[in-house]
C-alpha cells in the first residue's frame, strides 16, 4: 500500500507524506534491537538537556504571546517550562528508555499435529498519531513511549505551544538520529493549518491509531470525526459504592481520598452511592463537607445533613473534576449495579465492603475498564498499576482498556514455521 | 449510557432498541457459568435439529424465489440447505459449545508494594453486529461463537435468505432460552429496510464491534461507512517468495498447493516471487501451468516459459481468487521484502527457504497478520491454527489479527482488590 506522494500542499497531502515517511521509518525502527532503541532514547534525553537554552527561549516566546493573547492562567501554567520542568521531561524519557521492550514477546506457542510451529509474537502497531493541547511535555513523553514500543509517531500539538514543541522535537530527534533511529520516526505536522487535524483523523490505513491528549472538547472532536481507531477516554464518571458491610472508617477514608486527593483527575470519584443499610453515612458525608467538598444529593441524602444541596438528574451524568460530589442512597447491591450500568463512563468504579462475596459479585458485574474493591479510585493510573508510564487511559472496549502503557502500543502477528507442509 | 428507547420506526430507532435490549441481555449472559453457556448452546443445536422441517421449508421458499429472481448459481448454492447441511450447522454449534470458555481467564496478576492486588481478566466485548450475505449457516455459526464468548449479537443477513435466517434464528433462540439465555442475546434486525445496515454501522457506543461476512463489496462498504470498529479483511493478496536456498521440490509442492488447492479462499497465493538465484523456477512454473493455473509474469518470467502471459502493473495488487497467479523475479530478500511491503494486503505471506537466518529475517520483517516459512499460505485458517472455529480473518492492526476465534471476541478489564488503600 503506497501512501499519497503528491506534491500538493493540501492538509491531506501533507499528512499523507508524513504518514508515508513514518511508515518507512517504522519499518526501519522495527529492525532495531532492544538496546539500540533504549540507547537512542537516552540520547534523545541527553539532547533535550543539551538544548535547554533553545527550548526555554522558544517556550518564553510562546508564553509571552499566549499571555498577551489572553490564555487562561491554568493553560499558561500548563504551557510554561523552566529548568525543573525540562529536567522532568528528560527524566521521563530516560524512565521510558529503561522500561522493558514489549516487542518480540511470544504470547503463545503451539505445534500442530502436522508439525507446523505457530507462535503469536508481539509487534509494534505501526504509525501512531498524537493530538494534544498546550502541554509541551507531551511532545517528548508521547514520542518516547511510541518509539520504545517500536512505533513511528506523528505529533500535532496546540498552536500556543508551537515554538516549544518545535524546539523539543528538534532536540529529541537530533538525539534519536544520533542513536540510529530515522528522523521520520517522530514528526511534527509541518503546518499550523487546523485542517491538518481533520486530515490526521481521516487517514485510515495511513495512521493506525490516534491518541488525543487534552480536554474533553478535544477528545470529543477526535472521537466524533475519526476514521482512524482512537484510544481515549471521554469522561471519567467514577463511582464509589459503600455497601452495607463496609467498615465505616475505611469508607470515610477511601471516599474522601477518591474525591478530594485531586478532584480534577479522570479517576476522581464523581458519584457516591451509599447503601441504605450502611450505618455510617452521616460520618462519611460530614468528612467530605468539612473537607471542602460540595455535596449534592437526592431527598433522602439531603435529610442526612442540612448542608447538602439537591441533585438534578443531570448530576448523575456529570464529571465535575472539582470538589463536588453527587450522592445517592441505594437499596442494596443490585440497585447500585443498575445505577453504575446506567451512569458510569466505564472508567473506574469501586465498592467498599467487608463482604467478600459481594466484592466478587461487584468485580464480576461492573463492566468498566477498572473495577476496585476497598481502594480509592484515584489509583486508576499506569504508574500506580506498575506499568512504568502511561500514554493515557482508555474506556473503549477493544484493543486496550484502563491505563495504557507500552503493551497497549503493540499488536501481534502470527509466525508459522514449517518444513514444507501443504494443506490437504 | 441508555440507548434510545424511542418508539419511532426509523432504522436508527429500530437498531437502537435492538442494541439496548442486547446490552441488557449481555449483562445477564455474562453472569452465566461456563457449563450454563455450553448447555444452552447444546440446546440451541438440538432445537435446530428438531426444527429441520420448518427450516428446510423456509429455505425452499427463499431458494425458489431467488431462482426466479435470477440469483447466480454460485449464490444459489450458498443459499440452499438440505438435511446434510443442516446437520453440519448443528454440529458446528455443538463444536463451539465444546470449546473452552475464554471468559474469566486471568491474563496477568500482580501485587503492588502498597498491597493492592491487580488482575487483568478476560471479559466479553459486549454487543457485536454481524452483517452477512447469502449463507444462512452464518446465522447459527456466528451466533454460537458470540454467545460462547459471552457476547450478545445483532444479526443482519442477506435479503435472499430472509425466511431461512428467520427460521434458523427462531430455532436457535428457542434452544438458548430453554437453556437460560435471554432471547435478546441473539437478535435478527426486525426490518428488511436496507438503511438498517447503515444504522448498525453508525451505532457507535451501542454496538461494540461489527464483523462483515461476505464478498469484497460488502466488506468494503462496511469498512468505508462504519463508525463502529470493524473486524475484517478486505483482500487476501498473499505472497510466496521462493528464496535462492529453497529446496526445488518443496518450492514446487508448496507453491502449487498455496495457489491451486482452493484458489478462491482468502489465504490463496496471488503473487509468486522467485529469487533470480533460485535454480528451479522452470519446474515450479511448469507445475502450476500444467495443473491449470494461468501464469502472468514480467519480461524475465515470460522468458522462462512461452505459456506465460504478460503481467500488467495492476496484477501485483489483484486478488484473483481464481487459478491465476502473478509471478515476478526478484534479486534477493530485500527486493522480495520491498515488493511485499508495497503490495501485500497484510493477510498471509510466506517464504520457502532452507536458510534459517533468512527465514527468521523474513518472519521478523514482513508486517502481515500471518507470516510463514516453508508452508502453504492455505493454512491461514482458524481450524488449521487449532483455534477450534473462526469468526473470520482480520488484517487490521488493532485488537485481533489473523484468524479470529473466541479470544478475539473478548476484551479485558482490570480488577483491583484492596484493603482500604488511599492514594498518597
Amino acid at each position: 500500500m503506497q501512501a499519497g506522494l503528491s506534491s500538493a500542499n493540501t492538509p491531506e497531502a501533507i499528512v499523507g507524506r508524513c504518514a508515508a515517511a513514518a511508515r518507512a521509518a517504522q519499518h526501519h525502527l522495527a529492525q532495531l534491537s532492544d538496546p539500540q532503541k533504549a540507547a537512542a532514547l537516552h540520547r534523545a534525553a541527553a539532547s533535550l538537556r543539551d538544548s535547554a537554552g533553545a527550548i526555554l527561549a522558544a517556550n518564553a516566546k510562546d508564553s509571552a504571546e499566549s499571555e498577551r493573547g489572553g490564555l487562561s492562567p491554568a493553560m499558561l501554567d500548563r504551557l510554561r517550562l523552566d529548568d525543573a520542568r525540562l529536567d522532568g521531561i528528560a527524566l521521563a524519557v530516560e524512565a521510558v528508555a529503561d522500561l522493558p521492550d514489549p516487542v518480540g514477546e511470544i504470547l503463545e506457542k503451539s505445534e500442530r499435529p502436522n508439525g507446523l510451529e505457530l507462535s503469536r509474537v508481539r509487534v509494534p502497531i505501526g504509525v501512531l498519531g498524537i493530538i494534544y493541547e498546550s502541554r509541551p511535555n507531551v511532545t517528548a513523553d508521547a514520542a518516547a513511549l511510541c518509539i520504545r514500543a517500536g512505533n513511528a509517531v506523528i505529533l500535532r500539538g496546540g498552536s500556543e505551544a508551537v515554538r516549544s514543541n518545535a524546539a523539543i522535537h528538534h532536540a529529541f530527534v537530533t538525539g534519536l538520529v544520533a542513536g540510529g533511529v530515522p528522523a521520520a520516526a517522530v514528526q511534527l505536522v509541518p503546518t499550523q493549518d487546523r485542517a491538518a487535524v481533520g486530515a490526521m483523523l481521516a487517514a485510515a490505513g495511513q495512521i493506525d491509531m490516534i491518541i488525543p491528549r487534552g480536554g474533553k472538547g478535544l477528545v470529543a472532536r477526535v472521537q466524533q470525526d475519526a476514521r482512524v481507531p482512537v484510544l481515549a477516554h471521554l469522561d471519567g464518571i467514577c463511582h464509589t459504592y459503600i455497601h452495607s458491610a463496609a467498615d465505616p472508617a475505611m469508607a470515610g477514608e477511601v471516599a474522601f481520598n477518591a474525591k478530594m486527593r485531586r478532584p480534577g483527575i479522570c479517576g476522581a470519584m464523581e458519584s457516591l452511592l451509599i447503601d441504605t443499610q450502611f450505618g455510617g453515612a452521616h460520618g462519611v458525608l460530614e468528612r467530605l463537607i468539612e473537607g471542602g467538598c460540595a455535596v449534592r444529593g437526592d431527598a433522602r441524602v439531603m435529610a442526612i445533613d442540612s448542608r447538602i444541596a439537591p441533585a438534578q438528574s443531570s448530576d448523575w451524568d456529570t464529571e465535575y473534576l472539582e470538589p463536588i460530589v453527587s450522592v445517592r442512597l441505594v437499596d442494596g447491591l443490585d440497585e447500585a449495579l443498575a445505577h453504575i450500568a446506567d451512569h458510569s463512563s466505564g472508567h473506574t468504579d469501586a465498592i467498599i465492603t467487608d463482604d467478600a462475596d459481594v466484592a466478587e459479585k461487584f468485580l464480576n458485574r461492573v463492566d468498566s475498564a477498572i473495577v476496585m474493591v476497598n481502594a480509592s479510585s484515584q489509583f486508576a493510573d499506569g504508574g500506580e498499576f506498575g506499568l512504568g508510564a502511561e500514554i493515557g487511559i482508555a474506556t473503549g472496549r477493544l484493543h486496550a482498556r484502563g491505563p495504557v502503557a507500552l503493551e497497549g502500543l503493540t499488536t501481534y502477528k502470527w509466525c508459522v514455521r514449517g518444513t514444507g507442509q501443504v494443506r490437504p
